[in-house]
């Protein structure tokens, strides 16, 4: 809870809606028992087979160990499927960047295809492009316009395409929607989530892949030995026990974000509806947008703006603002309102 | 410290002598530390530049940031050099295994070079091998056998390889030696180093790589974004304040290394001279090796026989022993001193 002395010192305070990290704090019961795990951090971390870790991960999700692979972060995940499927890689743009960086690092053909028409992302990839790619990324809901996919669309690609498909569910928390049912009738299915963004545990980076026995062992192949850390280990147990707790802070943090559409759209900007923790606002052009970053920049507001490459084949005059609390997102909301009604009257 | 009632269940209590991390309880100031760094977690690593972690590491060994790269332990760091340097791989075995998991992983040809003749492990390439090679491992000192790889080798090699040639220095807190004052001298040099084995912090995991800013460079486009977590980091800085501690605790280690290599002779059997944590022994062939390791294992002792494939080329007449605490050691002996007793003697 945020003291009196801090409220007052609320213009000088920096709000950073960049990175998407759960801004809450953790839970303390969690912290404490957290904290306890440090004194044998001279010990390696599981390692390998990463037993418990995965029963942990599978009982959450309701499924089997033998289905889930334990990686450093989803951005690890992304690097490892991407090792494994070599050859041309499908991209739904604009989207999270990892996708593409992992495809150069490893070399390999990349087909963006751009999937945002009239204010409305939709991936349309063809039948061509899905009989040739041996990676088909989509991200549900996507980053960074926080749009939903529906079920009928990934099934449609996951029928059609011939190569391997990767749902990528960092956000299945918010979306509250998910294809893991789909493991054993999509041979071609592989599914990626986190606990690192919505549990609070980015800092410990804990991702992991989620399919049918055969590719996680295949996975397995292009991963590390010691890919999680064992502090990401003890924190996957700890932060189930609390579940009610971020339930709480997520359904918090869903109102302030579809309070922050409305207001952005009531300033006569144009925010795009999401089902994620942030929400992608586009503006009339690359100048109006420069403008309107430098105007919450001054008022010490940080945010991501098209052009700073945080994303896969996002234009300029889009920026996206993660959800922060909701004093953060009224301040945004402030300082824009200020900036219209600055615009309107003569200097 | 180990108390009275712990000393009364020695003969029940197992000793893990597999993972060569530090057995040695963390000084109790710097996990005091650490524990008040949890609370962030939710944030995100540095990622990216990790400048503030290079600033602490460079000024450990004495150069500059330009110089470092860190990463996900020293694992990722062999990880990010083979993929960096493609083609065929020369590994002087036996040795550390991760040289050949990661040249599988990247698909590409490895050479392995027996260099261990007559109880002595000596690198010798040739003239031919190091023309063709594109990555050149020399592990120092070497894992499992703990040898020292004199200089003048180190450069003999350098001057002759054609690709890069990686000194794994993740022993280097108890070698004392190292070639890092020549990476301005060979453009074909990187180095290994790390912080998970020697400051106990396996568990978090931080390895960096040491060379010229044109190879780090290039490195970096082959590691992720997010390599290594927001702990690790925090970690860095505070086992260093501790160094004092460290250095004694190293120094210890040391002379228990060193009774143990001499008690083990004097038992009959073959220790390496070691100049690392761990002292790999030799017995007489692999039954008898069998026969000892069952032997240790019903008193509770575990230790890595070379059938396990934990090391390339380490044949099946080797155990490796990791040096623990001094009474751990002392009850290797004694059960290897039983051992030898009951065998001479009639059933």
């Amino acid at each position: 809870m945020r003291d009196k002395t801090k409220k007052e010192s609320l213009n000088k305070e920096k709000i950073y809606l960049t990175q998407s990290y759960l801004k809450h704090p953790l839970p303390q019961g969690m912290l404490k028992e957290l904290s306890e795990g440090l004194k044998d951090i001279n010990r390696y971390p599981s390692g390998g087979e990463y037993a418990k870790l995965r029963q942990v991960l599978a009982e959450y999700i309701g499924i089997n160990k033998e289905n889930i692979l334990p990686a450093n972060g989803s951005d690890e995940v992304i690097e490892i499927v991407t090792r494994a499927y070599k050859g041309e890689v499908l991209i739904p743009i604009p989207t999270f960047s990892q996708y593409e960086a992992s495809a150069d690092r490893s070399g390999l053909r990349k087909v963006l295809v751009n999937c945002l028409h009239n204010r409305e992302y939709n991936i349309n990839y063809s039948a061509e492009q899905l009989e040739k790619a041996s990676l088909v990324w989509i991200c549900n809901p996507n980053n960074p316009t926080g749009t939903r996919i529906p079920r009928e669309k990934i099934m449609d690609i996951l029928q059609r395409a011939k190569g391997m498909v990767v749902v990528d569910e960092c956000n299945y928390e918010y979306l509250g929607e998910t294809v893991v049912d789909l493991i054993d009738k999509y041979e071609n299915l592989v599914i990626s989530r986190s606990f690192s963004k919505n549990f609070g545990l980015a800092g410990l980076r804990l991702g992991f892949a989620i399919s049918n026995p055969q590719n996680i062992k295949k996975l397995a192949d292009f991963g590390q030995y010691f890919r999680v850390n064992r502090m990401a280990e003890k924190a996957a147990e700890k932060v189930l026990k609390y579940l009610d707790y971020y339930q709480e802070v997520w359904e918090k943090m869903k109102k302030v974000r579809d309070k922050f559409v409305w207001q952005i759209n009531e300033l006569g900007f144009s925010a795009y509806d999401s089902k994620a923790n942030f929400v992608l606002v586009e503006f009339k052009n690359k100048k109006e947008t420069e403008k309107i970053w430098k105007h919450l920049k001054e008022n010490s507001i940080y945010a991501l703006p098209g052009w700073e490459n945080e994303f896969s084949g996002l234009k300029d005059q889009f920026i996206r603002f993660t959800i922060g609390e909701e004093w953060e997102m009224d301040k945004v909301i402030e300082v824009l309102y200020d900036y219209v009604n600055k615009k309107q009257k003569p200097a």
